[in-house]
């Protein structure tokens, strides 16, 4: 099953001729969701030819502009092309009332329900809960109240031991009551123990989405073991002082946090638009983590 | 001096993956203002090499999102350069208060001062009166209260005809004298007319801005004579029933108005995402109207 992150936007507050502010799209196990929905990100959808109809949800980390005004376009055009099926806003509250304004004044009638679930930034909150996956919100330190985002799958069911099964003659319809961990009970009443039919369920993989916010070692138990952490890097490590008083990350401190996390893959972005190359950002990262990526605008990383 | 408008954004509600919602930037006698600021019309002026600091004003013609949603963004982003200097906008009334939300809940703070001038849409108005030319609101006909906008220089100075003077023996220091008009008098007592030493002022252009609205005959009298007119044409006449339902205008009744208003020459925009090829839009408006011209991203059209 998919489990992958495609880059739409990778750019800090202003925007570049190439890179766009913040928004990306999650994949995991076939339910999409947008993860921040900076300015244009619908004019990026567009361009990498990614389908509106399919988002399920949406998540805001915060209230900065590069991070949310992309919203009201999306939702405007995903209401003029019919959808009618339900869309999950999970973001700070205020934003429930600003985008109500815009529908007002713009005279906008949603043709599909739209369920704003607000975010707190006190402490972790499970606020996501599927059969496949669970999402939670964590708290940052930013200038406003900033929310990351782990998206974990659920274990899943164990895998038939085809094998053990056939030698066996068990009927396919008791193959659902094996995957759910259950003992297979024969024709002569004899039980056969699930672990000599089945194998152990797929692995769970997880994601963590962080941006924005200043260095915080607190962060690290958020995310431990994760197998693919976004971290935002707006500045190299000589602009440390505008990191501290911006309460942002130098690309060294998110290579540090991903060391402390004991994440499996990094991902970095959030790039100030002072930098045209991002080579030195990754390998500022890289020397404190050496499984680190940069997040370009278009791509798609896996979270295997 | 010039006065030229450069396309920034060309399409109707919905982006395609080559046009952008509303967005113009006027030079008016080197007095730079924004027409509309539809979602990444500052993506587009970076593309474009547009600069934002020279931009004095920005009028936003109604408050559906194409038209306004990249407003904010640009605010940012010009605070975050630095700007000082003030900074006038004309708008809807409500637009005000959902630019201050967003400051409140996103931690803004300008570095320069936010002039807001709310619009209606009950009569035309004077909204703008420079030395050197003035801006006028005019109701249009839409599903919203919107607003067109008429730009139109003030006369000028008159030319000094410098042969005249220099026979006359005029001095340099009674030249400004001349140009507003005043006769001339010698040191003999002579009174020379001002019409024989001068040339009449430079001709006065104008501009009319007409997005979104349905065709009204009475429409004419607001936009008459003007140099250029830029007219919205969502539609082609085969969709006259949708351009009437949502308060649009077709090309061929943009080609219509523009015959009745007796303008200069056309600019037609606001192009529905169902037409790739435009061509069809172009002619359309010419069987009614000659001088009839696309409205394309990235161009400049001269007023003159």
């Amino acid at each position: 099953m998919p489990f992958e992150v495609t880059i739409l936007g990778s750019s800090s507050a202003t925007p570049t001729v190439d890179r766009h502010p913040s928004a990306q799209l999650l994949n995991i196990r076939d339910t999409h969701v947008l993860i921040d929905c900076g300015e244009a990100t619908q004019n990026q959808m567009l361009h990498y030819r990614i389908s509106h109809s399919r988002i399920a949800a949406i998540f805001i980390s915060h209230l900065h502009g590069d991070h949310y005004l992309g919203l009201n376009g999306l939702l405007a055009t995903i209401n003029f092309q019919g959808r009618d099926k339900p869309l999950d806003i999970f973001a700070p509250a205020p934003l429930e009332n600003m985008i109500l304004d815009h529908f007002k004044y713009s005279g906008t009638h949603l043709k599909f329900p739209l369920r704003f679930h607000p975010t707190q930034n006190e402490n972790r909150e499970k606020i996501w809960d599927s059969d496949k996956f669970e999402v939670y919100s964590i708290p940052l330190i930013h200038r406003i109240p900033t929310t990351g985002f782990v998206f974990k799958e659920k274990v899943g069911l164990r895998h038939i031991n085809v094998e053990a099964c056939q030698n066996l003659d068990v009927p396919y319809a008791h193959y659902p009551e094996l995957q759910e961990g259950r003992d297979y009970i024969d024709e002569n009443g004899t039980v056969h123990l699930n672990s000599a039919l089945t194998l152990p369920p797929s692995e769970v993989k997880s994601y963590a989405y962080v941006s924005d916010t200043r260095y915080f070692e607190e962060l690290a138990k958020e995310i431990e073991n994760v197998n693919m952490l976004y971290h935002e890097a707006t500045f190299l490590n000589e602009l440390k002082d505008r990191a501290d008083e911006t309460l942002h990350t130098t690309a060294l401190d998110a290579g540090r946090m991903a060391g402390l996390a004991q994440v499996k893959k990094l991902l970095i972005g959030h790039y100030s638009a002072r930098y045209r190359d991002l080579t030195p950002l990754l390998e500022e990262a890289k020397t404190l983590f050496e499984n680190s990526h940069l997040a370009i605008e278009g791509s798609r990383y896996s979270v295997d």
